[in-house]
C-alpha cells in the first residue's frame, strides 16, 4: 500500500462517503485448505451507482490499492480486500469515522488477531468477532 | 440559520455523507391554492438505520436548523427543508461535494429562481429544473 499522504479533508470526505454508504466487513466462507475449514476474510466496500460513475473513479484516483467492480445490478463498488492494506486505510480514517466507529474498530482487531498464530483460541476469537460485525452491520436495531 | 463556522473537516464529512447516502431533491406538488397548482419544494435529506442512532443525532447536535424524524420502516432521517437554509448549507458544502455535485448546482439554481418574482416563465423553467433533478436521482444511467 502506498504511503498514504490524503488531506485531513479527503480523509474526512472519505470517512463520510463510507459511514453514509460503504461496508465494513468479514466474509465467514468454508474451505476445506484451511486449517479449521473456515476462512475470514475483512472486506471494505463503497457502493455507487453509475450515473456517478467518473466521479466515482476519480475518488480513488490517488489509490493504489483497492480495486473497481461494476455489479450485474449496474451497481459500482470500490473494494478493499488486502487485510494490510484495509488496516492501514481504516486506521488513517479512524478520527474521523462516527456512524461505523464499532465496525471499525472489531474490523482491526480482527485483523491484529490474524496476524497472530493461527491457534484454535486466536481462530475461535476471531470467528466470535467476525459474527459480531456481521450482527452489527445487518441488525437494525 | 446560524452562523456557519463548521470546520473544514466537518464540511468535507457531511459532504461525503451526503454523497454517500443523501438526497437533494425537489418535489413538485400539486396545490390549488399556488398560483400554477404546483408547488416546488426543495430538500436535503440524510439517512441512516436506527442502529447508529445515537452517533447520527450527534452528527447534527451543532446544527439549529433541520430537525430528525424517524419513519414508520425504522430509518432515521434529518431532514433539512427550509429553502434558505438548504441554499446557506450547500453553498458552504459545495467545495467538497464530488458525486451529487450536479444535483447541489441545480438545487442552488432552483431556490435562486425561486426568489425572483414568480412569473411564468421562471416558475416553468425551475419546473424544468426540478424535472432534470429528479431525473438525476432516479437514473441509473
Amino acid at each position: 500500500m502506498q504511503k498514504i499522504n490524503f488531506s485531513q479533508t479527503k480523509l474526512a470526505y472519505l470517512a463520510g462517503l463510507l459511514d453514509g454508504d460503504g461496508s465494513i466487513y468479514a466474509r465467514i466462507k468454508k474451505r476445506n485448505d484451511c486449517k479449521y475449514n473456515l476462512h475470514i476474510s475483512p472486506c471494505v466496500v463503497f457502493f455507487q451507482s453509475l450515473k456517478a460513475r467518473n466521479n466515482f473513479v476519480l475518488i480513488f484516483k490517488e489509490f493504489n490499492f483497492g480495486y473497481h467492480r461494476q455489479r450485474k445490478d449496474g451497481m459500482l463498488e470500490y473494494i478493499i480486500n488486502k487485510q494490510e492494506d484495509i488496516y492501514n486505510f481504516l486506521t488513517i480514517l479512524k478520527p474521523f469515522i462516527i456512524l461505523k466507529n464499532q465496525q471499525l474498530k472489531i474490523m482491526l482487531e480482527i485483523i491484529e488477531i490474524k496476524r497472530l498464530p493461527n491457534t484454535k483460541k486466536n481462530f475461535d476469537y476471531n470467528l466470535s468477532l467476525a459474527k459480531k460485525l456481521k450482527k452489527l452491520n445487518y441488525s437494525n436495531t
